[in-house]
């Protein structure tokens, strides 16, 4: 049981009201499925070639998602902040091996929740099957605009789109993760960034 | 009422089944929900710009989800085959102008339902809402696959991939949106459809 006053209980309860209905007394049963995890930044929670087996939720801090390139260097593919759940569904969903690893860019405290407690809690709690049918849907979405972006975009439009969108990020995330992400050069990325402060 | 028979009857329990328990008097009280709607090839059921409403279900043919560069040029983000969904999903969510055009590929049937429909319809059968948050997670899941591939794999890695996993699209979808799709031009993947021939 959390304290009334415990800020991970409040903010559990507070993201999932933007989108259902969920009292304390929900919330702290909810919260039981969930493990709680404080990840030192460079931490490594997930590995890519293991079973994907959990779905992250960041209470705070930053993760990252990548993958290692057939030529060794790593490529970012999504971010993770405050609220925001982070895995490989792809990989969840078929019990498979994960394509991805996941990463602390800054430290941060996630709920961490494996693929039987998910199955469990949305068993006991079918309202949250509409709490993540509507997160689904805006990161799908999400994803095809990126895609679009990538296809329509200037490199520096690409650039100035993404930290117009997410600012936080611009202070948060090192450069070069940034470039990644946006599958840009870091030293395109500082030379633009230059180009904006000047 | 549909009859016991009808194609599109046993097609959507089928398909439903496949996520979620689903008897004929749930799948007859469902489709009242949709209009069918026939398609001719090239027929443009969605376009950028204008509110996104509608969320479709392809019953048979396909359609593909694609914008207009700043260059003037078309570029397919989305196909969408028998039992797939389409729409500008953060478009719908936010309930804003669309970024995309949808068309048909070919002739085409699909179920469509309006945003307020899809909304009672969830009311009255809360479990497809696990239905739709499964196929958002896949979807969600494929598309951040696909920009892994993109940053990975060389051209004729991307292609083949793609074919390998949906061989059907090869026959079906003309050449010039498949590359499109994948982000190449219609004269290098004809010439690496030639390799393959030879």
């Amino acid at each position: 049981m959390y304290p009334p006053e415990s800020p991970i209980l409040k903010q559990v309860i507070a993201h999932l009201n933007k989108f259902i209905e969920v009292n304390e007394k929900d919330a702290q049963e909810i919260l039981t499925f969930f493990e709680v995890r404080n990840l030192k930044k460079k931490e490594i929670i997930a590995e890519a070639g293991s079973l994907c087996n959990f779905n992250y939720f960041v209470l705070s801090g930053c993760l990252h998602m990548y993958f290692i390139t057939d030529k060794g260097t790593e490529r970012t593919v999504q971010f993770a902040i405050e609220n925001w759940w982070m895995t490989d569904y792809l990989a969840l969903h078929h019990r498979t091996a994960s394509d991805f690893f996941i990463q602390a860019v800054e430290d941060a405290q996630i709920l961490s929740i494996t693929y039987d407690k998910q199955e469990q809690l949305l068993t006991q709690f079918p309202k949250l099957e509409r709490y993540f049918r509507i997160i689904n849907q805006i990161s799908y979405g999400s994803s095809i605009r990126k895609v679009k972006h990538i296809y329509n975009l200037s490199k520096e439009e690409i650039y100035f789109n993404f930290i117009t969108q997410f600012p936080e990020f611009e202070q948060r995330v090192p450069q070069f993760l940034i470039a990644s992400f946006l599958g840009l050069t870091p030293e395109y990325v500082s030379e633009i960034r230059g180009k904006k402060r000047s």
